[in-house]
């Protein structure tokens, strides 16, 4: 058993995990460990790697540059994720930080930058965004951290990507029918949501989505939700309505 | 007609609106108008006032300190809103300012800070949050500005406002019943929901309120989610569950 400590320690460490391995711990996770939260020589903390479960680790060795971490007992099976994905263009002031952020905790999978007609803020830093993710995941108790893929261009998924599945596309410039109508229709389907920038999209890129037949657009009411708000509202709808254990 | 400007401003006003007034905009609003947005005269904005609806007015001066609107003409009725409170407890690095945001852009009317056994922060400045649900009011399209009413103690509320009505109690440190359940069972009733602090609820608290009865815990899931990510998740399904129009 994790014996109770104040601060429940859990960090994601990508590498396998099996009883009695010893693991070296350095760079970031070193710095987290010994000057975020301070850890000392026998407490114990949760370590995860998104395949092989959650394991209870005991630190044996703190030196200058270095943890040593033993693996003890597996502390929680592996789950299988349902893949859920989103596709959202950057923010300005760097409000995509909080889509990943927050999007993690709700069970995203897997997240792609998209640059669009009306994107504002282009060249992300896509390891920064990974670590939001990675944090967020540790702190959520979410068993993997989601992929962020490279950023791409909405004209080069429309080519590629989007005609492979059903894509629900939250469009708040037009009256188009609310998620619930839509989502009845395609249930079990819909793996993959597109939040647009600020701006909403241009005429062009909603007609070529829409011709692809298998991109759905979905209004989220009568208000105009901010990009990063309309995200999670997206993300909720869609895990209550594609999985009977709600988020 | 409104005429298409670059940018559509709306602001809100906390006095009559009708056809041919003319009203002198001072302080912050002028402030807003003239310095940040850069009105000229004959600009039109919105202007609204949570009772008159919203009605297009033009500008007719701009000195050194005051600004004249004249109100022109009626753009939307104003419409009547069901009534959805939010108790929230206040959090660090004001992050329960994104609550304000977010919420006032889902339609929450009313929002009162709770202070709980575990709340770290207090001491909030009741009228900053009412700026910030000002602006996310002006910026969303909603009619209203929601009411932030002053803290109050949990101890307080639960012998003198939680036995009025079905309240959504978000517990996470509990196996509940998912939020679908519980809201099948009182539906068109619940139209307040409570979030709780970082730490949780004390044993006490949960104990109290669970003894009135119509304060229903609910789950929002296996995954441990942020506050401010519960309270916009919570707001989201009840905004689905309670009305026919999603959100």
């Amino acid at each position: 058993m994790l014996m109770k400590s104040p601060k429940k320690i859990r960090i994601f460490l990508d590498r396998p995990l099996k009883e009695s391995l010893i693991l070296d711990i350095e760079n970031a996770d070193f710095h987290y460990l010994k000057n975020v939260m301070r850890i000392k020589i026998e407490d114990q903390i949760l370590v995860f790697n998104g395949v092989d479960g959650e394991w209870i680790c005991k630190i044996k060795r703190i030196n200058r540059d270095l943890i040593n971490l033993e693996v003890v007992q597996n502390h929680k099976e592996q789950p299988s994720y349902e893949p859920l994905r989103c596709y959202f263009t950057p923010l300005n002031n760097n409000r995509h930080n909080y889509i990943i952020e927050k999007l993690t905790e709700l069970g995203i999978t897997k997240f792609t930058p998209v640059i669009t007609d009306y994107t504002n803020t282009k060249n992300l830093n896509i390891q920064k965004l990974y670590l939001r993710a990675k944090e967020a995941a540790e702190q959520s108790g979410l068993m993997i951290v989601p992929e962020i893929t490279e950023q791409k261009l909405l004209s080069d998924l429309i080519i590629e990507e989007f005609n492979k599945e059903i894509i629900l596309f939250c469009d708040e410039k037009k009256n188009t029918a609310p998620p619930n109508d839509v989502l009845n229709g395609v249930k079990e389907k819909i793996v993959s949501f597109l939040i647009g920038p600020e701006g909403g999209f241009s005429d062009n890129e909603r007609m070529n989505m829409i011709k692809l037949g298998n991109v759905r657009p979905v209004s989220l009411g009568s208000r105009i939700l901010r990009a990063d708000t309309a995200a999670i509202v997206a993300a909720t709808i869609l895990q209550i309505t594609n999985s009977k254990a709600v988020i």
